[in-house]
């Protein structure tokens, strides 16, 4: 079973997909039906065919983003060759106004603000229950389920100081979605192909048993310090394959269409646009 | 003129500071007064106290919390010696949770999560108008007011990756306050003198004018990649003193009185307890 957010004409609207339709529900982002609980929302009596479908952010409003660095060995490998595997993860935040929809346009920055504009494959898990100071078997539990984010980075904002916080939250550059696939439906996220693809181009392939730090392990560790709500999310980090370090210098363009697809959740695909 | 925020029997409430007493105006905060306009908020009628006044962090909820780190001469000297000052600010982030009461008490972890704990007294910038790619006379003009944080650092944390934000962000560890200083109150924070005591010992003495990106310089920074907003503040960094890199070695322990103060403005006093 899975659920997105929809643009409808009284707002947005969460949704459950129903094979070739999306069954609309009386709460307004999947944030909401996840703070209320699935089995708690009933259903509006409306639906939109999926083709039809205008999706938004799955979550529009999480009142934390987190963020893990450096959570691929592929990654790791790419960016810090001789470095030893670190001990704990690294974290960072975006905010609410980050995040766009998974198959809006991304207008990026004019090249004197900004030119090298680059792409993150990552699979992000939604926080389904409230969690603090848990362990790695409550966080597990208290999971609501996964979706994919493409954490756009603008390098050379992010690489002029220590913290990258100024490169990773430029106002709806980050596309979350398309849907909130439920733990059982993907086993928790467990050894899922991960791609990103630039006009058809495979940039990044990547596995999320791979993944250093893990869903679980990455809530316990962050609920050490403070409380995590439902409808909060964490982008759990990119594979090897970014353009920034890797053989790909040609970095995002007005024009490009970036893809980023995870076995069994879906897709985000991206249309680049220069600022208007 | 100044503004704070009270705990009162029907929730928060914003009130003006008349001499003596607090004058309770009709929203929820500090930040609710600034989005509607200070001139556009009726009294309620209600008066408290200043000396019975019960204060909550001044901005209750805001929607973006960002931290500029090293942006004294003096701390950058303390912590980076041989490196040439930067070019650009380095910002992260903390979330509304961070926040707590200008006299609240602040509870640490134990020592087997973290036990070296340490002050930063730090001028805070609080956004009073909308904002975005707004140059530094526009931001300047958009200042709502300025208050005081201390930002309060589990270094152990911060210090694990690149990333400080883990060290950064545990719950109700931020006091904030007490009270929003209009610009033309404090000439816009030009030439004030700050400090940090502990238990009556000075640990800090610095003066805003020191501040290498002053308030108006980081507002426009920031709102190149992102919309600001009424109640959005902004933690301007903090001078020479702390405590990991000086010869405090002694940080903050239960039973601890840390005192920021910043002339014009007023002073948090916060007792440090045990987690409870």
């Amino acid at each position: 079973m899975s659920f997105a957010t929809l643009r409808t004409a009284d707002g947005t609207r969460a949704a459950r997909l129903d094979a070739d339709r999306y069954v609309l529900l009386d709460a307004v982002d999947v944030g909401d039906l996840l703070r209320r609980g699935v089995s708690q929302v009933s259903e509006t009596g409306e639906t939109v065919p999926r083709a039809e479908a205008d999706l938004v952010s799955v979550i529009t409003a999480p009142r934390k983003v987190f963020c893990v660095g450096l959570n691929y060995v592929s990654h790791l490998r790419e960016v810090n060759a001789d470095q030893p595997l670190p001990t704990y993860p690294t974290l960072f935040a975006k905010f609410a106004d980050t995040l766009t929809g998974p198959f809006d346009d991304i207008a990026i920055p004019a090249p004197e603000l900004s030119d090298t504009i680059d792409w993150e494959a990552e699979l992000v898990v939604v926080v389904g229950r409230p969690l603090y100071r848990a362990d790695e078997a409550t966080a597990l539990e208290a999971i609501g389920g996964y979706t994919i984010a493409n954490d756009i980075s603008m390098r050379q904002w992010q690489l002029r100081s220590s913290e990258w916080l100024q490169g990773k939250a430029w106002d709806a550059t980050t596309p979350l979605g398309p849907v909130l696939a439920l733990p059982e439906e993907v086993d928790h996220a467990r050894g899922l192909t991960i791609t990103c693809t630039v006009n058809g181009e495979e940039k990044q392939r990547g596995n999320t048993s791979d993944l250093l730090f893990g869903p679980a392990k990455v809530l316990s560790y962050i609920s050490t310090f403070t409380h995590l709500e439902p409808g909060d999310i964490v982008l759990t980090g990119t594979t090897g394959g970014v353009g920034f370090v890797s053989g790909n210098r040609t970095l995002l363009q007005p024009g490009d269409v970036v893809t980023v697809a995870i076995e069994g959740i879906g897709e985000l695909r991206n249309r680049i646009v220069a600022e208007g």
